[in-house]
């Protein structure tokens, strides 16, 4: 959400004595159960800016619609439980688009044990509008939050990042499973999903947590999109993965023994990274292979209002 | 949601052990807690269809989005507990808009001690949308569904019906206490909130109940704007009351003592009437002051795909 609505709103939303995380975070915690809270988060895609109607299949738009929700979800550590799905459709063809949006995106609910609970569809004479909720639920780990990350712990990622566009906005695969595993086996102190793109994800959760961040810029694993889409535009690959966005791969906070450990076992399908470590007072800072010490530019999706 | 989609969606979507309840009531029933069941509802707003944004005051707005789903959990018999607020605004002057439609469903959630537990907000060259998603909690009554009725239970309604388009569409009171009161003090069967038009939300009743529905038409209670609406177009005002919708009044399934109790004691500060009774066999049927029983058409909004 934009960042001025979101200060804006932080002053004028009392407590709520079930609400225990609100606005801000990758999903909201509520007290709802008796061990577990409930996780709650929502996104909004919308035609030309998070996909082109005319230019992919509707099923892709209906997958990336709950994924990224799923990738919320991932980043609080949280098992998903339950989509509902809102639909703004064009007039033309609508009951069919609607079928395909919920055929794209039924697999990915099933292969997440997610219920379709329930959902509202409208038409109209303006462009589609896609808007999923997802309720998930903590483990016995408690959610991730943003703000947990320490001073001396290292910044770990899962994958590659930058080119997303190319496709893999449409098919990647959202963090659950590795997210649940990392908590299962190690201790993590606080991530993020990588979405609006990796430096300015990273420098949120940095702020959050009250520290400062330094990535070792030539440890940034690169995604083989980021170098295609260098080759095509001549921009460096690593400013294409420090800024894209949408590689919804998790950036975690982790003590340096557990980070040790991870590192060596590599308990994941996916590649995990140390990308660098938090340090005391804030900001983004970039060191490279010398050693030197700069600040690094946030780059990535910055929602203007 | 439109009828043939959730006809195909029910044909699609797999069982979850969690989702007690799906789609095609008021909202979903969801087994997080140990109690409580958690209730889910989402319901999208757009412009030119639900409000005209050059034509009203942005807080009304966001009033009324937050103020139907109020409603979808009172036809439940739930408890409000957060919103997850999601906003799609025009690129112009979209962070003040953003702020009204804040600063008009904020006094309601406070109203209902609904916390404000997220969103989403992105911003684009078409127009507003505010999709919001209610979490809900049952009392120890359970959840009240459309399918409860039973034969010889009563109709009773809360308020008056028809005109709502002459403001009450954005100031009606969603009737969670009166909900919660009734479900406290006497045995209700079923219930749906009156969004597309009592005849048309009656017959849904009816349907899911599979019973019948016959109404005492003389029994309707007219709203005011319903008599204001007729003499300016000339269509009865009975008329505007069966058909036009977004009362958000209740309707409800009462077994005959209990009506008899409901009706004598008038518990709420808004009348409850008895309107007809559901009968064996199906469909929707008219009685009037001479006894004659005759099909009654369902009127009102119906969502086309």
């Amino acid at each position: 959400m934009e960042l001025d609505l979101i200060a804006w709103l932080r002053k004028h939303l009392p407590p709520h004595p079930l609400l225990k995380l609100g606005i801000g975070d990758d999903a909201a915690v509520l007290a709802l159960g008796k061990d577990r809270d409930a996780l709650v988060t929502v996104d909004i895609l919308t035609d030309q800016v998070d996909f082109k109607l005319g230019e992919c299949d509707p099923r892709q738009i209906g997958r990336k619609a709950l994924a990224v929700n799923l990738s919320d979800i991932a980043a609080m550590a949280g098992e998903p439980v339950a989509a509902v799905v809102g639909l703004v459709l064009p007039r033309q063809g609508g009951l069919e688009l609607a079928k395909q949006i919920y055929e794209g995106l039924l697999p990915l609910a099933g292969k997440f044990q997610t219920a379709i609970a329930g959902g509202d569809t409208n038409s109209w004479d303006g462009p589609l509008v896609v808007s999923i909720t997802l309720i998930g639920r903590t483990t016995s780990h408690g959610p991730l939050t943003r703000s947990g990350a320490r001073v001396g712990d290292k910044i770990l990622v899962t994958g590659s990042f930058g080119g997303s566009i190319l496709g893999r906005h449409f098919t990647f695969t959202p963090r659950v499973r590795e997210a649940l595993k990392l908590c299962d086996r190690y201790q993590v102190h606080a991530a993020i999903d990588c979405s609006d793109g990796l430096s300015l994800d990273l420098a949120r959760l940095a702020e959050a947590s009250r520290c400062s961040a330094t990535v070792d810029v030539d440890h940034v694993p690169i995604s083989p999109d980021a170098q295609e889409l260098s080759r095509r535009d001549g921009t460096p690959a690593l400013e294409h993965a420090l800024g894209n966005g949408e590689d919804f791969e998790l950036i975690m906070a982790v003590p340096p023994r557990d980070a040790d450990e991870m590192l060596a076992d590599q308990p994941l399908n996916v590649p995990l990274t140390c990308i660098g470590e938090f340090g005391t007072g804030s900001g983004l800072w970039q060191r490279s292979a010398r050693g030197l010490r700069q600040p690094l530019e946030q780059r990535g999706y910055v929602h203007r209002l």
